[in-house]
């Protein structure tokens, strides 16, 4: 089959490579129907090291049941199912406690000797605990929206949810990304009743609009954290969602934060710099966050997306098959396009 | 009046100062019947850089008002009260969400133009939103427990509830000075089932089990945390109380603690270091705390504490008058007293 294949910066190749197969009696087959690229993916395509055999990557995915191990009892062929993005058991310790990125036997799609998203088909490992069945038909107009549940919509949520939004509280939103922009929808969600979000991209801060924020701010740094002071009668935002993943980012994240406030981030750390427990010490500002357990949202956000309620689908902006996924990486990584979907 | 002076590392006077006069309508003077030398006072008895004029010292009083000012209602000349370390409005906004250190009007005894608790008499700025009365004679046997309230209790306490400690839970306690005792105290008043407590001095690490502590691991650092991960399932404690305030403390505090756990931080922040978010990102853990509202805690604490269900003041090790306290912070600081009581 054809699948995305990573070798380094810059350089992801559509390639050939082996079929999946059933491998475990509690694996499962997936045939693609959509997947897509994640902000998360741009990391490895600006930095990876050179590799010669190249990683298979992507890790979002909705698609049909094609088989199952003798072990399966969730999921049988011709099911439309979605993926979080990662894989879990459903049974030990963590994933009772709804923390499924920590579980024992967990992994994440594309990590050495798994498949990655970005393809034609993919082998699910512990499907039984991994794999939602979507109550809709694979050619429904709200796969895209469904699609949303496998990462950036729950992503987004779990910013909102560490964050600890609540209704009628101030939220601000750093990044102004899908995830960022999936922050603010899941913080409207939740009942905030302001949402401040850092940005500058027409477009993106109009569709953040859209999602529910009430008040933009361009500036950066010093003069973002003065400017939302001024909006908050010079205390700050209750929750503060971190959706970038650099130091800067977070420390600025920190300092937004209200005394007893709580930042929630959700951006993949690129560097270890940005928190000083100085500046959260005498104002009690919290942080929490992480991977997101997207198998734990999916049910509390999938009727929300299938009433039609909220539409976590229009950070996609452009759409292509397999073959565009390179072009796809580009389009994001210079910022030309927000979210590529993908139709295998 | 006497009271303590700093007047830079090592150099704690008891000196003559102006008497305490009411300069608000807000104000109570209050006459100190007992004080005490915190873990936090050390930090400047070891740093702080020469100050002729000098800096008054000390947070924790219980004692009696002497005189109050014409629009205080809650206190009258007689009654015996127990004072936070900071003093709040008890009107504001934060005070409202029991917030008080973050109180609009607050600040902290021994900050310019106040004074500090090691002395004879306190003004207290106020006095309605700070003051809490306390139901006993001025000789009870519990006053030195009742003392508790002003800080160490409640900061132990502050970092239990901020590591999110509930019934059943494994908890780990970094620090065996008498804030992370108090915190082993808070741990199992709150129902934790297992408290590890991190500590190599057996006079430390006796109390720490009279208080609740199930185990105790004299490792540091890595060997600390291999050391609880065995106690553990490999797992790490669900709550982990830091009650030192240095970045390697910090450090392991965040290592310590299971996926989906949570770190309370009380103690003061020395450096900036010792939060790196790549630790916490895949794991889900969380990082609260801060400088204690002990104001929105005595209310909950002190029940417990007349009742004699619960016993705080067994950090006391010493007890000496005002002229014995260049000594108390002597001792403290050599680790050959863990927390010294001061009858002015």
């Amino acid at each position: 089959m054809r699948a995305t294949v990573i070798h380094g910066a810059g350089d992801v190749r559509v390639e050939q490579v082996p079929d999946p197969v059933l491998r475990e009696p509690t694996d499962a087959l997936v045939r693609v129907s959509l997947t897509c690229i994640c902000g998360s993916d741009l990391w490895p395509y600006k930095s990876m090291d050179h590799d010669a055999a190249g990683r298979r990557i992507g890790h979002e995915f909705v698609g049909i049941v094609e088989e199952t191990g003798s072990e399966v009892t969730g999921v049988q062929p011709g099911d439309l199912v979605v993926s979080p993005f990662t894989w879990s058991d459903g049974e030990c310790e963590f994933c009772r406690e709804s923390l499924h990125t920590s579980c024992v036997h967990g992994g994440l799609w594309g990590q050495p000797g798994s498949d990655g998203a970005q393809g034609e088909a993919v082998r699910v490992p512990f499907a039984d605990g991994t794999l939602v069945k979507l109550p809709v038909e694979p050619d429904d107009k709200l796969l895209p929206a469904l699609l949303t549940l496998a990462d950036v919509f729950p992503t987004g949520h779990h910013a909102a949810v560490s964050a600890g939004v609540r209704p009628g509280h101030t939220v601000a939103v750093v990044g102004d990304g899908a995830v960022g922009l999936s922050g603010v929808l899941a913080a409207s969600r939740l009942g905030a009743e302001r949402i401040i979000v850092m940005g500058r991209h027409t477009e993106r801060t109009d569709l953040a609009r859209e999602y529910g924020a009430t008040d933009v701010v361009p500036e950066r740094g010093d003069e973002a954290v003065e400017r939302v002071r001024e909006l908050t009668k010079g205390q700050g935002a209750h929750s503060v969602l971190e959706c970038v993943g650099t130091g800067e980012s977070l420390s600025t994240a920190l300092r937004l934060a209200r005394g007893g406030g709580n930042v929630g981030y959700v951006g993949v750390p690129q560097d270890g710099e940005g928190v000083d427990v100085r500046t959260m010490f005498m104002r009690n500002v919290g942080l929490r966050g992480g991977v997101c357990p997207a198998r734990a949202y999916i049910d509390e956000l999938m009727p929300d997306v299938l009433s039609g309620r909220f539409d976590p689908s229009r950070v996609f902006d452009h759409t292509t098959g397999l073959s565009g996924v390179p072009d796809g990486y580009r389009a994001m990584a210079d910022r030309k396009s927000l979210k590529v979907l993908v139709r295998p």
